[in-house]
Formats: C-alpha cells, structure tokens, sequence
C-alpha cells in the first residue's frame, strides 16, 4: 500500500494547507486536551502522535481505545484536508477501527493516508502503532475513515 | 429494534454486574478524564451519557467525533459485560461508527444494547443522542461496537 | 429502533418512487442472478429476500457472508432512494456488516430503515434475519450502509 | 504497509495449507457461482479474482457492490486461513468495504494481507482493483475483514 501511495501523485490546491490544517487542529478543544500533535503534514498523508499518560489510559495501562479512535480519526481527516481548496471544510462522515494488539508504549502515532481523494467524499486508511522509549514501533490498530468536503466552515449537516 | 432488544430476555451469569462495572469502569484514566458516567446498567444494555464542555469539542463547539466514539465504544462494551461471568473479561475487538448529525447539546447520551451475546464475541449495536437543556433528544451517531470475551483480565491480545 | 423509525415521518419528494426504484432494481444483473425480490417499499424504509438455495451459500449449507451483504446494501440503498428526487441517484460509498448467527433458513430477509437523511449523504440500518418454512425469523446480521446521493444516473465517482 | 507485510514473517501451522483452502473453497456453492478463482496464496496473503459478466454487475455495467464485498471477504478470510492449524476453521465476524472508485473493468481482483494473526481473532486488509484487458489495474475498494478461528468446522456461532 504505502508504495502504491507514494508513487500516487495527489494534486495540491491550496498552496497554503499546512498553516490551514494546523490552525483548524489548534481550535479543537479536544485534540489540546488529549495533547495531539501534528508530526508531519505532506500531500494526501498526515502523521500525530500522542504521549503516553494515565488519564489516557484503560485500567491496564494501555492506551485507551476511544483515544485511538480519535488520533486515527484526526489523521485520516487532515490526511484528506491536504487535498482540498483553501475555502473548503471537512467533517468526518464515518470511521471504522480494528483494534490489532494492546497499546502499551510511550507514544501513540497515527499514519493516515489518502486512499481516495473525492470532490465530495474522501477515505483515508489508517495505521496507528505503540512506539516505546527507543522509536520501536508495532502496529496496534487499523482504521479507515471517511470524510465528507464541505463548501465553506458551516454545520451544514444538520440542515443538510 | 428496541422492541426486539425488550423482548429477548438475556442470561445474566453474574449477579453483581454493576458493581464489577461500574469498578472497571471507574479504573479507566480516560473516561475519568472526558467524565463519562454510568447513567444505567440493565441486562444487555447501558446508557452513558457525557456534559458538553470546551475540552470535549471540536472548532463549532458540537461534541468532538472521537469523543462520541470513545462513549459508543464504552456504551457498547459494558452492555454487554453485563451478559459475563464475574471472572471474565471484555475487550473491544473492533468499532464503527457513522454520524449523522452535528452534535450540538448540552449533554451527549449513549444508549448500547447487546445485539448478540456470544461465548467468545458480542455486537453491540449504539444509537447516540444530543440531549439540550430541556430533556429533547436528537440521533447524532449511530454505532456498532464488537467485544471479544477474555477469561481473565490480561493483555492477552499481545500473545494471543 | 423500530419505534424510533416509525414514529419519525420521512418527506417523500418522488410520489413514484416505487416504480422508479423497482425499476433500477430489475436492471441490476447481480441482484436478478441471486434473485433477490423487493418485498416492501415505504418512505425511508425497504424489505429484500432471497429464497436459499445451493448457489447461495456456504460450505455447511448456510446463507453465504457475501450474499447477506448484498442484501444488507440492496435493502439500505433502496431505503435510502424511497426519498429523493425522481431525477436524482444513489451510489454506495461504504457498508459495514457484523454477522450474528449462522444463517440456515429456507430465506434471508433484510429490513433496511434510514437512519439519517441527507441532501448528499444518507445512513441506513439494516436488520437480517434467517425466516424458516414456518416463518420463524432469527437475527442473524446486522449492517449499516452509507449512501451517496448523485444529481443523475452518472458514473460521476471516476471523475469526482 | 505493503513493505510492512512482506517483512513481517507468519508462522504457517500447516503445511499443507494450499490443499486445505482451495478444498474449502470449492465447497462454496456461492463462490462457485460467481466464478471466483484463488490466483494466489502465500502465508498471511490470498489473491482472489472474478472476471466481468453481465451476472455480475449493478446497472451501469460496474461490477456489483455486494460481488466486491463478497470478493473483499473472501480473499481476507483465506489470508487469515493460511496461518491456522489444520484442524481449524475460519467463521467472518465482521467486514467493512469503503468504494473508491467504479469498478468498470474485465476483471476484479482482490489482495488480502493478514494486519493480525490471532489466536481466535485475525484482521486482513483488502485491496479491490478493477484490471483491465491490458492488465492496468485501478484501486476501485478497500475492505477490512474480521474472522473468528473456531478449533473445529462447525456452526458454532449459534451455540457460542
């Protein structure tokens, strides 16, 4: 997959997405919270990390599987946010994730990458892995995501 | 559905259910952290519901997708860790999760029911609801939440 | 859910809806070879059946997995098309099925109900149950189907 | 992942795993049906294609989308049957198909790859690609597959 990926060239329209993506994620209450970051930004692929505390966790110590949810969530969507216009907005219509091994590790990091990029509907696959102390990473999920383009920042599900 | 759900009458194996519940639930960091509570426990059903705060929202201030799918996956699970033996252990094996609405409310509310109890896996089925001020609830996600049944509590995943 | 369902009332745009639908129906070469049949139309709602028989099914005489999803997503889109305009179309971006019991039955019979309708995008539950000689239904699937709405009969996904 | 799944080295628990699978799926009125042929299997990996008939398709002339779930299944579940013991058997739980573009195309060919070999539960990925007479291939799907490992051929399920 990640070779069929990288050898896709994906089309950039907003020249500018970076700055975007980064203001949008820096709005959501949420994402501060749980302390999500941004690692790499690149066209049709979106990297975040989450370190590792308790109020993160299950009872055993591993991260919690609604946090995975939503890194892989976060990674699959600005995944697909890179594609689209400056003025354009997305909001996450459905994802799906398979939980692969426990997360116990030091750092949680989602790999989202574009799989289809739509002028309404995008869908991304995600990797998420446990990356320990030393940068040893295992794959612990696997979620796919996708994410409807609006024409403007607007609730406009509800009318929809 | 509901009518099917009330009909079926479930086997409940352990008799203290909501006390091993809601004591599991109450070691988890993460639903401590978001304040998830435990607003009833019956057999083959649970209802968690969470209040709207900054923390737990994206840009338009409705409640942040993964935040919804962290009650979803929740809701789904204690359902049907109401159906257990006391020794026995649950672990989300895989969720999905559609919306269908922004939500925008003064609490959110998950109401899981078991759809099928099995020996080694259980499908929940969520409805999830924006709940105002005033009581008025509106469908703003719909979830399906698989749970695979250990014998012990163990991160048997890893070595599974 | 059932409740839920019928108690909301569904705006239907196309009062030929019926006819428009049982005729995209009948065009579909995969549903005529597996001789699945509409059994009921109503607004937001569809019941499709197919009647077992060997090339149907599974190695232990069972209802094929991949059968009962092509009755899942048939009974989901064709609730969905119940409400949009005559001149509009829908497409299937994604369904999700998780199976319950084995299904050996004399017919499989899917109950799609919408659970979300919109402009662009709408969501569908569907419930699918074995039926015996007797009548007697079992659940044996659950599903849940997203529906994209097109503004003609295009292949207007290639070019999106 | 591709790269991912190439290094990562199964451990195959029978030997004569190729026999096995193929006897299985000959046994399947529903795969016979369609035509569904194993072009290839490797421990942790299966290749299944379908090649266009009018039988086969939706009424635009695509391959059906219940056909691609069916191949999408298919080809995930004998991945993960690849890497069970002899004696065992292999049920699907659950499968999630995400369409990305029409598959128009003479033939269907789905890769599935193992993401986790479990002891009762396995997850694979699917590729669908739509091949055309000159070989191109097009991504047209993409599936998640979960199969549950029974310790024998049997409905269980029903009993579980």
């Amino acid at each position: 997959m990640s070779a069929n990926m990288t050898a896709k060239s994906f089309r950039v329209r907003d020249p500018n997405y970076v700055e975007r993506i980064k203001g949008a994620f820096g709005r959501q209450g949420f994402l501060r919270y749980v302390d999500a970051r941004i690692e790499e930004l690149a066209p049709g692929r979106c990297v975040i990390v989450a370190d590792f505390r308790a109020e993160l966790a299950q009872q055993n110590g591993y991260f919690h599987g609604g946090l995975i949810g939503t890194i892989a969530d976060t990674a699959g969507a600005c995944a697909a946010s890179t594609l689209i216009e400056s003025w354009q907005w997305m909001l996450t219509a459905e994802y799906k994730i398979n939980f692969l091994a426990p997360a116990k590790a030091a750092r949680l990091k989602a790999v989202g990458e574009v799989a289809r990029a739509g002028r309404t509907l995008s869908v991304s696959l995600v990797h998420l892995y446990g990356v320990d102390d030393g940068g040893q990473e295992q794959l612990c999920a696997l979620a796919t995501v996708t994410v409807a383009t609006l024409e403007r920042e607007a609730p406009v599900l509800q009318k929809d």
